[in-house]
């Protein structure tokens, strides 16, 4: 028992399907043959979501992770107690929700740095919402750079042997393209390599996708390609990495989805968002939502661990007990497998 | 007879899989059903070909439209006698096979411009060859639009109900953000919403992609949401087309893929070039090869009707005969639609 990992599972914007999709993914038994989870957020939030899909799990209040019981069908929630149930909208916008959904992401933040949980998990938040409460981050991968005070970090998303991280995340593409330089490549291609060594990928074969469409074309249009890209590669070559580049992005992504590749490094966030959703969701035209949503994204290069849902709120199926819990799951368990690498090492 | 358009297939670059992939499409019975076909290129590197592919159709050579014959098992090639075949090395990117490639381009489209044929399809060329030979296009679409004097043009590609234009094309990232203008993105919703009509959709639906991550959130990154794409698609609302946006790039796809929308309008080269190759392309990774290519390429807003496959050369594989023909013999068909649906509004 003591040697499964404890991870601390937020339960995202409570306003959207967050608490949702926690509850679901703790109701798979193979989650709690494998860890200790742990639920950070309101105990009152978890315990109205357990109504709302009519589940007869007992919820067990804690304030320290000592009090966890770990005990399939007893969801332990590390009780915040900040969102006023009568005040809360399903769907809605709002400044309490946001503040109740940073205020989860710090106190994970805060118990994995104390060491009093091996991992974190997130569920999705609300940009609009936590920068109206104040928290004015573009997403949990800077607020987690920030509150760790991590400066080189990168976002992978992994979908099977689909592996992707970016150079830039969340910038303009204006800025994305001058955040496109051969040191911030290099560096993330180690992110990468050593990602992909701590998933149990001895050797992984890198390749590094170009800026420009056909990565220039020889320099036909743009020139990111030939100042910075080549001599990223060139460079990692000499460190002894197995890496390829730079591909024409058009042209990468069949090839990588067909097991070419372990990993593939992206300028700029649609650049790997468009192939990895285009993969890992499939949408239900006749029920007019997501029929699966599967995908995890994983921060790379903070000194604790962090895996996330890399689908959105989804704030118009709030509420209604139709969320997929697929991704957070999936989560769950690659925090777990992050977790195991790292005690193996230690 | 005399109803089914005449088409005109260029070679592309004779070096490449051009020659091989046009045979092989000509082997399709089919085609021969619904429309007259003409190789524009090179007697010899057709007869070649067919000598490679071991097939026993013999090769029509002729000077001018009218001596066709258009029987299945004999191919009509409008020779331009510009290879010498025993200089020519498959494979290998040179001066004398862009210009051959070039000149292939360049008769379809004087012979569509004069009505001697009903519509173009062009094989793949590559670009190196054609800018060693003196001929400084980025690609097909710029020389159709320069040598048809078209000022207002796109890049449409269909694959199934997947329909994608381009508000820019061959340029680099940050020349495609400059391209990002709310008139220029009218233009491109109004071509799409053509080709569309064209392609017998009556009232299409059209979903415009936002340029920068999450569609700027708000404004969180990047200004030309709320500067350019929104105004556009307001105007594009005046003026009676259906059209949504700007929707984040990464989660626009998946339903597209599911039937929401009929067409998309991307704002950069890879944005709509990522998604359509990945759905698309097949790589066989025992192979080492694309298992299936299809995808067509239409230029629109040309006076002329080109259609296109939408991969490469393919340098790599040419002469070894084992090209997939499915792109070219899509691309044939959409010819034949445009063709059509041409000939009924006259």
């Amino acid at each position: 028992m003591k040697t499964k990992p404890i991870i601390g599972i937020t339960m995202g914007d409570p306003a959207s399907i967050g608490p949702e999709i926690a509850i679901k993914a703790l109701q798979s038994e193979e989650i709690y043959d494998i860890c200790r989870p742990i639920v950070i957020g309101d105990y009152n939030v978890i315990k109205n979501a357990c109504h709302m899909l009519n589940l007869s799990f007992s919820v067990n209040r804690i304030n320290h992770i000592n009090q966890s019981e770990y005990n399939y069908g007893k969801i332990d929630v590390y009780d915040l107690n900040n969102v006023d149930l009568s005040k809360l909208k399903q769907g809605e916008i709002s400044i309490e929700a946001g503040k109740a959904a940073f205020e989860s992401v710090a106190k994970v933040i805060e118990l994995a740095q104390a060491g009093s949980i091996d991992a974190t998990v997130t569920g999705p938040i609300n940009k609009e919402s936590i920068n109206r409460a104040g928290y004015h981050y573009s997403g949990h991968t800077e607020i987690y750079a920030h509150l760790t005070n991590t400066k080189k970090y990168g976002m992978l998303l992994v979908e099977n042997n689909f592996r992707v991280i970016h150079v830039s995340t969340h910038v303009s593409l204006r800025d994305a393209c001058d955040l496109v330089k051969k040191e911030r490549i290099l560096d993330t291609i180690e992110l990468l390599h050593n990602a992909c060594q701590q998933l149990g990928l001895q050797n992984p074969k890198i390749a590094v996708a170009g800026l420009n469409p056909h990565s220039s074309d020889g320099g036909l249009f743009g020139n990111e390609e030939k100042l910075e890209i080549i001599p990223a590669v060139e460079e990692a070559k000499k460190r002894g990495y197995l890496v390829e580049g730079p591909i024409p992005a058009d042209s990468l992504f069949p090839k990588a989805i067909g097991g070419v590749y372990d990993g593939i490094v992206a300028m700029y966030h649609d650049q790997g968002h468009i192939p990895f959703k285009l993969v890992g969701f499939s949408w239900d035209n006749n029920l007019h939502k997501m029929k699966s949503v599967s995908g995890v994204n994983i921060t790379l290069g903070l000194p604790i661990i962090r895996t996330s849902v890399d689908h959105g709120t989804a704030m118009e199926i709030a509420g209604k007990g139709i969320a997929s819990p697929d991704a957070m799951i999936l989560a769950i368990k690659y925090a777990v497998k992050l977790s195991n690498s790292r005690k193996i090492q230690e």
